[in-house]
């Protein structure tokens, strides 16, 4: 069963990735408001039963998967 | 209005990253079939047409958000 992991970083947070972006969209005359980097993990789990397999995918996003004091992550049946 | 980007490696490239979540999850007890990590861009555009909006963000992504010869990507509303 595949679990994607979408892990932003706060808007809170300073996201140089997403400006960098931002001006290099803006400078070739493209126009937009604002841009977030993020991750986007896909876990490939050996658990069947989907409500397990969030379960499972939620525990290994905050073990390992993410930042809780620059990031927050959501979790989706892929 | 807002779109987002997932930008993932192609199977065929050997993910680095994947990899060692992988190796983590299961050095620490997770089980786990495979892993691949790649980024999520949310793009906030002024455009308030739908699929125009989509439309600039599948030209920018193209433009300088993936690397076609080693990565996928896939638009999606927000």
């Amino acid at each position: 069963m595949k679990i994607g992991v979408k892990v932003m970083p706060r808007q809170e947070v300073l996201d140089t990735q997403g400006r960098a972006v931002e001006n290099t969209l803006r400078q070739n005359g493209r126009e937009v408001n604002s841009c977030r980097v993020g991750r986007y993990v896909v876990l490939d789990l050996p658990e069947t039963d989907p409500a397990k397999a969030m379960e499972k995918a939620k525990e290994m996003a905050e073990f390992v998967l993410y930042n809780p004091l620059i990031e927050t992550f959501e979790l989706e049946q892929l």
